[in-house]
């Protein structure tokens, strides 16, 4: 994982809701039929709960999956931030399911959510995107604790509502000074990290009293952060 | 327009690239297509460059049209952040066809971009949405003027790239203490306003020396005006 080397700020999106259809779903006919629409095998489409919502009611922890666009949404925000055009940023995704999937700062994300959901479906059918090339989004197998292990940081913070208060500048500006911190973010629709999750954690911070949808949590840190580094 | 009573703060989506597809395109086969593909007939569909590429080339400024993905990723950006669930926004969406959307602060967008899309294009077929109970969201025509003459604010500030590099929290300060500020952000995906727009700007500035997306310069606006208000 050498991918955020010079770079300042590591943001990983953890336990997120993208996941491929599970097989005991594949047969669901919210499924077949969503996948027929994209003129695709249902084993080669993302669980998504606008879609499978009649399928995903009686799945495991149905309330945290199935919500690609939440990835969407908050890298769409992270990359197209001064904080990743100043070359400060590496963002990573790990999925509920354990997946981790490597960025490069430089892509150039649809700006349409039915091909990102394409561009996702090819990543878990090939493991790497584009096929040929310069690789822009690469998947492998990992957990969280996998990517705090592997990138280096000074302190590896948690944005989640029960963390502890943080306002004003104060709080970034002093976690700036001490290094290249790694901020994670939860990439699911409900609840908190897992337990086991949670332990990662050197810090535990919460930016705002009530839960806030993941791409509004990396906007205002991504913002915080851009301040204390005086990129604006 | 009351819908901003008590509440400070003012966003203005201006010249948005949302429209319905214009009756020059209707028996195009790209937009026949994508409306065959939904179930509706073409002149109850949106505009949308992701499918109607081939169809728009001829198309007048068809580079700052077709885009309802930027106004639905600002209002996905705006609508869930503290400013708001501080009851302190209001959001107007403009478009490039000269009709003026006033939102509910209380509307929950669908988080599907289709779903959304369904939702605008009934708001052009019937006027409001929903069709029946207190609407969330009201269609009228106006221009951008209309919205700056009828909304009260203390300045109009437009958000553009060529406008005064502001930078720290000493602007936004001091424009919440001298009233109610409205700003305007550009809804479209490449170049300024027009000049004709630009003529009601009390103050032009801009957050960063690059163009940024919309929903960022969004949530980079919202972010110092909640920074001014001690909100967050």
């Amino acid at each position: 994982m050498g991918r955020g080397m010079n770079r300042v700020i590591t943001i990983v999106i953890a336990e997120a809701a993208l996941e491929m259809v599970p097989k005991e779903l594949l047969s669901h006919p919210s499924v077949t039929r969503a996948a027929e629409r994209k003129g695709k095998k249902p084993e080669d489409t993302l669980l998504d709960i606008s879609y499978h919502y009649a399928a995903m009611k009686d799945l495991e922890d149905w309330d945290r999956r199935g919500r690609p666009d939440i990835v969407y949404l908050t890298l769409l925000n992270l990359l197209e931030r001064p904080l990743n055009k100043e070359k400060q940023l590496t963002v990573y995704v790990h999925t509920i399911g354990n997946y981790i999937i490597e960025i490069d700062a430089e892509i150039n994300l649809p700006r349409n959510y039915a091909r990102f959901q394409g561009l996702i479906e090819q990543l878990f059918e090939l493991g790497k995107v584009p096929p040929n090339g310069k690789p822009l989004m690469i998947l492998k197998r990992g957990t969280l604790g996998d990517i705090i292990k592997n990138v280096s940081h000074s302190s590896a913070v948690f944005l989640t509502e029960k963390g502890k208060a943080v306002k004003g500048a104060d709080y970034f500006n002093e976690l700036v000074k001490k290094g290249s911190p790694l901020f994670v973010i939860g990439g699911f629709q409900r609840g908190d990290f897992s337990r086991q999750n949670l332990k990662l954690a050197d810090e535990k911070i919460s930016l705002y009293k009530d839960s806030l949808d993941a791409w509004v949590v990396a906007s205002m840190a991504s913002h915080e952060l851009e301040r204390a580094l005086g990129i604006i």
